[in-house]
């Protein structure tokens, strides 16, 4: 791996770190402000699309941006502060300035019961309301008859506002990374997912690739809709995708199929993590949870699937004000990292090759790639050497041979690359791909 | 559901209560009095078939009628009375008249000796003989040398008698049911089948069909293999088809696959069992037990399963006395038969949908389909919905969509029904099928 | 079975017993000898192979022999000696004779250290070197400071001899039985396997077979190779193929399957060693092991499987003077031959039926193949004429409907001929193939 200008763990951490404050929605400042920073550290495009525009059975809603928000007693003290946490305020909260009775307030405040000290995440995208999302220790505390509220909010025409990053590699067939970001200050969902995916990015653009890589960062559901509608010219490149998102969580990593089950993308990803040795979950598609949803609709139906660690709605701290800086681990991050570039290696050097001597086993002996005394058991690259010769027979793709075999996708791979040195391989296609990431 | 003329539950009940104590045999006036009055009920069309004529491999046999038997000592007491059990006599004896020893007579009497007093059910319908079936106790209490038999029975050219009724749908497309009538006096074997056949014949003739139906009385083999041979032209139509027979023991429901074990009528009972949340068994066909051994016969092969509560041979009362009007439960042949009409409606209401808004999700929240303030789970009916969204792609039925998801049939159906109102669905086949019959 | 000249459990243990002295090797006197005493039994045509003969990658290697070998510590004693273990020479070792430091001497040793009393088995064919192979005890007692060391062998010009028998059938479709004929003083690897099969051989010359026969005795590896390098004209009539080896140790049967998975002779063994009640294993295929190696690799792809009892490395005894005569088990021996002899006749008599009276059961009554009196079950043999008729659809061949039904092999044999007797049962294809062989 070449050298970084930031050391990888720290420049993850650090962009997490610098995002978090930050009040995302789905369209607005806090987006854009985002994308900005992002591009320091990779040549980011970023796109606007004006509210109104049609894609596909939804429009670009108006842009939400937000100022200040609090609830005041009438004695002038804050109960309620925008400035202690963005969480606070109903994402997408339409403007208020008023004194109103609690029994009224009441109606619009958003509280966890079961975690008293949290704050929940809220949002109300397509029905116009204003909330406010406390602390229910808090809300049990508030004993006046009457409160000022205020939310200093627009809700105005505007933009929607998503960052894209397209690294050509020798094909045009290519590989889509998906994430959401459009959470305020949640940092498992999804700035884990932006920063890990942001620094894979900075990495991919110094190698030289067999498949073109696509980069999305995107506000949920909405986003993804957009840049679909937007560009359905190049769904059709699209071979394998990955929603990356909960990549910090102490969890173990889990891997939801694509709507296809068995599409390259699930097979490698399945490869990658059984390979590991370390637990992991696979899930069946369902049609909820990420954009994922929008990418397997019935029309899209592109092989993308979800890498997570813990999911959506399995850990107490999702959706609240507990997802912070404090619930995410670097070690987590870094394993995250780790194991979609190993993915994106299978999908590199995962190739079909034939067996230039496959009337019975070449002599492995004279070439030196065989032990000398017999009697005694193969070792694990040896039966990977053996594998390789036996399924290379135009059928079999190297993943195939790590299906079929047991060994390990990265044995498979070194023995395939031994043997092409000793010209027991060879590629009949003609194309020159690369031989995976070297990772 | 309509008003039915006759309570459901009582109906069944009293229709098996008349029909106990009547002699039924593969021929004779015992079929023809059941069939009679089950016309009753439902206007079945009773066919006579004469002795010799020939259905494939058999040809329908001589008459069977019997009037009185007995065994009696020579004081004159009857120790075995025919009045008391028509199971008391070989069924299809012929008849006898004359004292025997009992070491002769002892060669005819057939007995249960681990349940010494129930009556055990025998036939000998193609091999010449007579013979009594008795209580094993009784035998035991018979000392003397010499008794007189009688068996005032007749065995002559007459016809073979069966009842059919079918009820024309929009297609001519049919489900076939087939219960066999053949039994004497036996409650479970097969009244419960006839019963809840009967009525749900009743009440499938008050609703607007999509497919065809056709249910056939026959008795068991000779019956089956008369109706496939003299109507070998209709054989196309049939599109789905199920025996029914033990429906009213306590046992869960066990539903026998069709010879080919994935036809759309096997995998329709398993999801209505399934979706049941109750205990139930499939059971892989073998060729043996009831009439689907003609159905499925490899020169018919049709797609028929036989549903049933505790199957044949698995219960000790079966072919006993003890299988008698207290053996069967009114909630047994209440529960049959409403898995049955739902069975039903999931064969009339299961289609191919074609998703109208197939790139990516349709906007739910503006059609009032969705929840609208973010972050908590969707609900049950919410993923049927989006399931059927999902894989309305003209490649999966309701049915498929119900084994993917794991969501119950009736649910999805709902879910697609909704759909179809808000023009989220529509049908590209042109056909104006029923959607389902509401159960 | 016919009268053998020779019993055959006494012939297999003697045959083993006469080889068991022999120094064989891949090449030489050994495996000349070896195959001269088989041709006492079984017409063996006896083939030679230049020395640099190429076959496909390899070359036949030179000819090795050897009169005899030892260490002698320099008063004359004999620590080693060739005499007492053919196993104490490194196979294929150079001529050696010198006086040298026990230190360089200890390079040359090979042991057992865990089994301090066993000489281990140790070949070095295609890397020119010399050594002894001693027991690690008798090692541990060397305590001088020089020994002398003779090996009085030649390695040139000659021939790889190996052995063929062909039986030929009714058809050129040819089953092919393979035997590695190279081990030294072996037991159960190989000589059990040779054995059996010679007189497995012996037995299918007295019989009218359908398929032709062909029985490989070589050296593993060079030996099969050479076969298929010369004969691949022949390849294509080779329909099912077994390596027999390990066939006398007291372990269960294992078979280890075709590259392909589910040829006809995975299924046939399968089915055989299911019916046999007796515990069995089934090993998926790697490319790794005996001469199935070749047979299978991507080029050949012949489907050829391995039968053995317990497989190499899996008992402590293998490659190790401890399989000796005292390892091996007449009852395993003769267990193999029969098991083996069982997979024949499934080979011979496995086909596709038309049931002659397909529409509907036919009436067995009539032809006295059911019994008369109805209402108690169906026995296990009734169980196999229903579903041979039941399936006798052209589709499914006997083997097929073992598999379905779980009704034994035999059994359905036996109720397919007697169809076939009361003509119920047809074969379309004119093919007047064997019965099977009537074990």
């Amino acid at each position: 791996m070449k050298t970084e200008k930031v050391p990888l763990e720290s420049g993850i951490r650090d962009l997490i770190t610098t995002l978090y404050p930050i009040c995302r929605s789905i369209t607005g400042d806090g987006v854009r402000e985002t994308l900005r920073i992002m591009k320091n550290i990779i040549p980011l495009e970023i796109v606007e699309i004006p509210t109104g525009t049609k894609v596909f059975d939804w429009e670009v809603p108006r842009e939400w941006n937000i100022r200040d928000a609090y609830i005041k007693d009438l004695k002038g003290n804050k109960i309620v502060d925008f400035k202690d946490s963005n969480l606070h305020v109903v994402n997408y909260s339409i403007p208020v300035d008023k004194i109103i009775p609690f029994s009224e307030l009441k109606n619009h405040l958003h509280t966890l019961p079961e975690y008293p000290d949290w704050i929940p995440y809220r949002t109300s995208y397509y029905k116009e309301t204003w909330g406010f999302c406390v602390q229910d220790s808090r809300v049990k505390s508030m004993k006046d008859e009457e409160y000022e509220v205020k939310i200093d909010s627009t809700l105005a025409e505007g933009h929607l506002t998503y960052g894209e990053l397209y690294i050509p590699g020798s094909i045009k067939d290519e590989v889509l990374f998906s994430c959401h970001v459009c959470h305020p200050s949640l940092a498992n969902d999804n700035l884990s997912g932006i920063a890990v995916m942001t620094y894979l990015a900075r990495h991919l653009m110094t190698l030289k690739l067999h498949y073109s890589y696509r980069f999305l960062f995107v506000p949920g559901t909405i986003g993804s809709i957009v840049w679909l509608a937007s560009n359905q010219d190049k769904l059709k490149n699209v071979k394998h995708g990955l929603i990356a998102v909960n990549l910090g969580d102490p969890g173990k990593i889990n891997f939801k199929k694509t709507r296809l089950g068995n599409a390259e993308i699930d097979r490698a990803v399945e490869a990658i993590l059984r390979d590991s040795g370390q637990p992991y979950g696979l899930i069946d598609f369902f049609p909820y949870g990420y954009d994922e949803r929008q990418y397997n609709s019935p029309g899209i139906n592109l092989p993308v699937g979800c890498i997570m660690r813990t999911p959506h709605n399995q850990f107490p701290e999702y959706h609240t004000s507990a997802d912070n800086l404090d619930f995410i681990r670097a070690e987590s991050l870094m394993d995250s990292y780790h194991k979609i570039l190993n993915i994106v290696d299978l999908l590199e050097s995962n190739r079909t090759y034939f067996n230039t001597q496959p009337y019975c086993e070449p002599q492995l002996g004279k070439r030196g790639l065989y032990r000398h005394i017999g009697g005694s058991n193969a070792t694990v690259d040896q039966m990977a050497l053996l594998w390789v010769l036996n399924l290379a027979d135009g059928f079999h793709s190297l993943l195939d041979i790590a299906e079929r075999s047991g060994e390990s996708y990265e044995s498979l791979k070194k023995a395939a690359d031994l043997l092409l040195q000793h010209d027991l391989l060879e590629v009949r296609d003609g194309e020159s791909r690369s031989k995976g990431i070297q990772v």
